[in-house]
């Protein structure tokens, strides 16, 4: 495949046939009126191609307001291919080609882009993630299994010596991962080199007692060379783990950072809903994780089963499993899917049982530091709640045995969706 | 002011109370289990406060796919503020504040970001625009009168030399201001490099003879160091501005940009219509254009009277507007509006009019290469239907006297909504 494609579920006042013409020249070489410069040869060169068109239902009223109004809304799934020539190995690029001034066109009234096709000289001329899951596996020392791991909370507020005093706690209680809460960069209550600083004084010396390194997910997200400061500073202190918010710091930001870093990336995704919650707008995530894992995400966030958001199961479930696909045939570019929001024991099996396996990271914040009997606990009830689901035993029935994992169970009710 | 004020349209299945308790302690310091460690000395230093309340009305159906049900749909409007000690004037920090892991909430059901209250101390701490109006009119040499500009086009798929050929033309044609089009960046089919070459070529050449340099705004999008690379090749060649796609390089990108040029940066706003086209859940221009000259765009697209897209002309008015309106008592940071997208001889006056003034740019791509007498008659139809407003005459009438404007009119269909 040497051109890009994109596929995007419309809706349409003039026809899902003449919309998709529309999207097509808006996006390559056409304008409002044809000009004598767009010669044959040109569009050969350039010229945005529709390659498939599938009606799939029509609606009496538009999804979203529209300009042009109609008797009745064509509903279709159109695929459009580019050649590679128009851009390039250039995300930003791309990113404006195929989710660019699309979606405010008159002759669409819904558009999601729900499906990328990525040739194999994108993939190629793309670093993709560093680490990946095994890369992770090993900076964490955990061969197997899924990754326990926490974010830091109160989100926002603790200055750094209180975080570092935090992590000493969940060190001791042999947590495998740590995060900043997005919502702490670098504000004045609690410095982003004093954190560091603090923090991996803390780890350092517990990986001299425990002989492993808890991983720190540090949120470096700021301008673009602060982060990159940032990392330098990450480096010299031997942590392991650089923390961004994608939709602050864009595509380009976060190559940045991939080209930069000699630690894995944490990819956060905050903001997600913006640009997918709406049916009729938007792009589907398993779009976007692709163009994150070419840009060089190596662990990116996936919401949670039975999360405190609105994302159903299946659609976290899919999320999770796009980011272990392969991306082309010529890289696969895997990355680590992170669950997170509202994770405690219960939903640690469900996610082996739906994902088909266990490399995961699975992060809990107050399913860990709500435990009764301490964080140390919540660390083992998730443990203990992987166990239960490897030797193929229901948790309440493994909880008989294993008292932090029946403390879980007990505080935290399920509200996990079992089948 | 020293707290950073959003105010956000809200519909929640319990209550717009308790939704915007939940989306402060969200954005704050809360999680979904009230910590120990959430004292109230930390409260205090870092929660986020809720401000105003307001019920607007009430719906019996969710505007967005909702986890949570309800027999009632509570709507309102609600202002939630921020110490600025959470982030400092780190835009990419407050960006995961104001839009982060707010739009997912199960608690709503519709939320727009609509406001932001631009405390001193982070109009102070930002940038800001480095050229804005006055600037742009010195480099352009248009001291008075709607700046007149155009889009090379077809979009993409001309050479480097095809390029600088056309723009040889259009500076014959006496333009003020010409850009590359968003989807033309750097692939491999019109290098960036010759691009520029190429083009400025031409353009010192014309300068010289003219006494005025053509603006033109170079599309320099692309991963962070090949765009500093890109400015710095600009300035070398004598260029006077940088064009970035907004969207594809994020808030840090273009902070990055805005510190390293000594070129004002055109922003392309493309995608917009994923951030703002749904009633349900987005965020207005209003707000995201305060971010973007924070950040140090000087010229910022609005869309244009009677566009091609969907935008309705209050919505582009109000734009225009707003990126004219000062950021904060300390520091104004006013921008250039850009008009844009299927823009004619019939849009300029009520362009005027509209916004009260003629400070902006007006580009026009069809609307002056399409014109029956080539692109120079296209131009002076423009700057005739400028003098038309100002001299207070109809448009129609001012036709009477001069043929390229009359040729215009009768050309372009006139799609404006006139009162």
């Amino acid at each position: 495949m040497t051109r890009l494609k994109a596929t995007y579920e419309i809706e349409s006042p003039v026809g899902v046939q003449r919309a998709a013409e529309v999207m097509a020249g808006e996006q390559s070489t056409g304008t409002f009126m044809r000009l004598a410069s767009e010669t044959d040869a040109l569009r050969g060169r350039s010229a945005a191609r529709l390659d498939h068109i599938e009606i799939t239902g029509t609606s009496s009223h538009p999804a979203l307001p529209c300009r042009l109004s109609a008797e009745n809304y064509e509903q279709g799934r159109v695929t459009i291919s580019w050649p590679m020539e128009n851009f390039g190995p250039s995300l930003p690029n791309i990113l404006a080609t195929v989710a660019g001034n699309l979606f405010e066109l008159a002759e669409l009234s819904a558009i999601r882009l729900v499906d990328l096709g990525i040739p194999n000289a994108l993939a190629t001329g793309c670093p993709g993630p560093q680490f990946g899951i095994a890369g992770t596996r090993q900076l964490m020392g955990v061969p197997s299994g899924p990754m326990i791991g926490t974010i830091v909370k109160p989100s926002v507020g603790l200055s750094a010596k209180q975080t570092a005093e935090l992590v000493s706690d969940l060190a001791k209680a042999d947590i495998d991962f740590i995060k900043d809460d997005e919502l702490q960069g670098n504000g004045p209550a609690c410095p982003f080199a004093d954190r560091a600083k603090l923090v991996m004084q803390v780890l350092n010396s517990a990986a001299q007692k425990s002989g492993r390194k808890v991983m720190y997910a540090f949120n470096i997200t700021d301008e673009i060379d602060a982060m990159r400061r940032n990392i330098d500073l990450l480096e010299s202190l031997g942590a392991t783990c650089a923390m961004i918010s994608l939709n602050s710091i864009g595509m380009a930001g976060l190559r940045a950072m991939r080209d930069h870093s000699p630690l894995p990336i944490h990819a956060h995704r905050n903001g997600w809903g913006l640009m997918s919650r709406s049916p009729h707008i938007g792009v589907a995530y398993s779009v976007m994780q692709k163009l994150w894992r070419l840009a060089g995400s190596d662990h990116l966030h996936v919401n949670g089963l039975a999360n405190k958001f609105t994302e159903d199961d299946d659609v976290v479930t899919n999320s999770a499993r796009a980011v272990q696909a392969p991306l082309s045939e010529a890289r696969p570019h895997v990355a680590l899917p992170v669950f997170s929001s509202g994770q405690t024991a219960w939903q640690v099996g469900p996610s082996m049982e739906l994902l088909g396996n266990d490399d995961f990271l699975f992060c809990a914040g107050g399913g860990i530091m709500s435990h009764p009997d301490g964080p140390a606990a919540g660390i083992t009830s998730l443990r203990q709640a992987a166990a239960a689901q490897k030797a193929g035993e229901r948790v309440e029935d493994y909880a008989k045995d294993h008292p932090e994992l029946a403390a879980a169970l007990a505080t935290f009710k399920s509200t996990v969706n079992r089948n």
